[in-house]
């Protein structure tokens, strides 16, 4: 399989390296595109230097799938030709996602709809897919009516940048020095703040309105009801979500339990006894989203709370891209040309 | 006003004295009181020092008014004994504030409640009373019914060996040198975790417990329904929490923006078009609870979603005890003994 990375020097990007290769992904030739300004760089993958190229002008990457990352203007300009020219895009920003016309894909949730794409399927936002690993298998189990979600968002979310400035500001703090931010508009040093992303008209940020409206797409539900409140914590990697979630009956925390327990991409991680649940640390550099801290939620009869944890640009981003490869794959709608 | 500390020593203690300073409290003597271990060491007040004592045996403080902030065994123990030889105590644990005798006062929601004291007053614990600062207005205009909570709880909660460890710990993963919690179960260093109390059989903790049972006694709803997710994050001394609320009726966000602009204690920051909402940074070292990301919940029609931030050892501790005595004074209630 010829494979491209876009954004290939990115958060995101690197990342993807690290897992074709973990995967044993069936990679035939590697291709890394990224911003003139990162070509000439070399990164490594099974060993090899690979040189990171800048974007043909042709829009012809010469591969079978290409994973994309580089922003969602880059992506809305060039995905098209990118498929034109035989490639399959799995696209991680938020370009495509609510096009009636391109799949919007968590594997564990709805991975068949990926087979309806017209040479894109989008990869969703971080943030709903961590939430719907755990939600899916509740919701085929209950039928999720309703949600409200905070989450506890890392900086890895803004990419090399926000995760630069996390690391510069704590020890500027430590040490007494000035805090200058630079990619936030607030300091991230031990403090914490309402997500990056422009707000409307009825207070919801961008980030809540991705939960609510990426969710209804990839659950089929058009009326399900979320409430999102996006934060942005001190934490490098891994974004965490406190859910209570209204099911069309009663939920038990029992029958969640063993629903979630049974679930791919899930570990529960819920044990009271030694007050071990859900953390980002040990979500960070992990495949499963932790879900636990799960209760009967005692201010709605019926109702579920839980507590989630999944790796923000693993499972939120390049793991995801890549299983939906790996779903095409089992289903034989993705396959190297024959030569 | 014969005054006493108990606890002078702490994170909670030491705030007192600046509180007291600043607001001209009518201190004519202080009293510092603290474990054997710290009796002897000397703290400031009002440029002059004051020695730290071990508690005296007979109960017998001297004073006319006690903060009380050494833990809640000590206090179930001696606060009877300190209110018998004259004092009112004003007792910053856990110990007293459930019980049916003592009020439980946050004066912006129910100050007046005070009035009924016998010698003991609770301070509630300090995620209720941030909380609490929003929703009284709230709920004397609208009816309050039912809130889901999710805090983002600073390190002070745990006193200074709490505030030491994430320090000590945010260093040594800077420095990439081993993590040894001490105070915390888990490293809180670029990392969350639920809340560090005890886990009852339906899955909530002891904070979590809290929020809901103060909210009750304070709010006098006995019927009020909170399902609160309490998590420790890596922030040094100020709450926040995410919340939703329903009410009686619906409530327009304007509504809302207008009782809370009104209210005592609170500064409403809800700037959407600079992205600036309360952050724990802001809130650190200052008296007002702030609210904000004011929205009509979209997941639910009339129910409001807001975000709170207050300085988790001022007004979710220190602050709100004095506030307690300068009602009590103000209402002729708390008077220096004629000599």
């Amino acid at each position: 399989m010829r494979v491209a990375i876009v954004g290939a020097t990115g958060a995101v990007g690197t990342e993807f390296l690290g897992i074709l290769e973990e995967r044993r992904f069936p990679v035939t030739s590697l291709s890394l595109f990224a911003s003139e300004r990162s070509a000439g760089r070399e990164l490594e993958f099974r060993g090899s230097p690979v040189t990171v190229r800048a974007l043909p002008d042709d829009g012809d990457l010469e591969a079978d799938v290409v994973f994309s990352s580089a922003g969602g203007s880059l992506s809305r300009a060039h995905a098209q030709a990118w498929a034109r020219h035989g490639a399959i895009v799995i696209d991680n920003t938020s370009a495509w996602r609510m096009d009636p016309d391109v799949p919007l894909v968590v594997p564990e949730a709805n991975g068949d709809d990926a087979l309806a794409h017209r040479g894109i399927i989008a990869n969703p936002n971080c943030s709903t897919i961590i939430a719907l690993v755990a939600l899916a298998p509740l919701h085929r189990a209950f039928g999720l009516r309703r949600a409200t979600v905070a989450t506890y968002q890392a900086v890895s979310g803004a990419g090399m940048a926000g995760i630069d400035e996390l690391r510069d500001l704590t020890r500027a703090a430590l040490d007494g020095d000035p805090l200058r931010p630079r990619k936030f508009r607030h300091s991230i040093a031990f403090n914490l703040f309402s997500h990056d992303s422009d707000i409307g008209d009825d207070g919801y940020n961008v980030e809540e309105r991705k939960l609510l409206l990426e969710s209804r797409k990839i659950l089929g539900l058009p009326e399900l009801r979320i409430s999102a409140t996006c934060v942005r914590v001190p934490v490098f990697r891994a974004h965490s979500e406190a859910i209570h979630a209204e099911f069309e009956g009663p939920v038990s925390a029992d029958a969640a339990r063993e629903v979630l327990a049974a679930a791919p991409g899930i570990r529960v991680v819920d044990d009271r006894q030694r007050n071990t649940f859900p953390m980002p640390l040990d979500a960070s550099g992990g495949d499963d989203v932790l879900v636990g801290r799960l209760r009967e939620d005692t201010s709605l009869p019926g109702a579920l709370a839980l507590f989630v944890a999944g790796d923000q640009i693993r499972k939120g981003a390049a793991l995801n891209a890549v299983q939906i490869a790996e779903h095409l794959i089992a289903q034989g709608a993705l396959r190297a040309p024959v030569p």
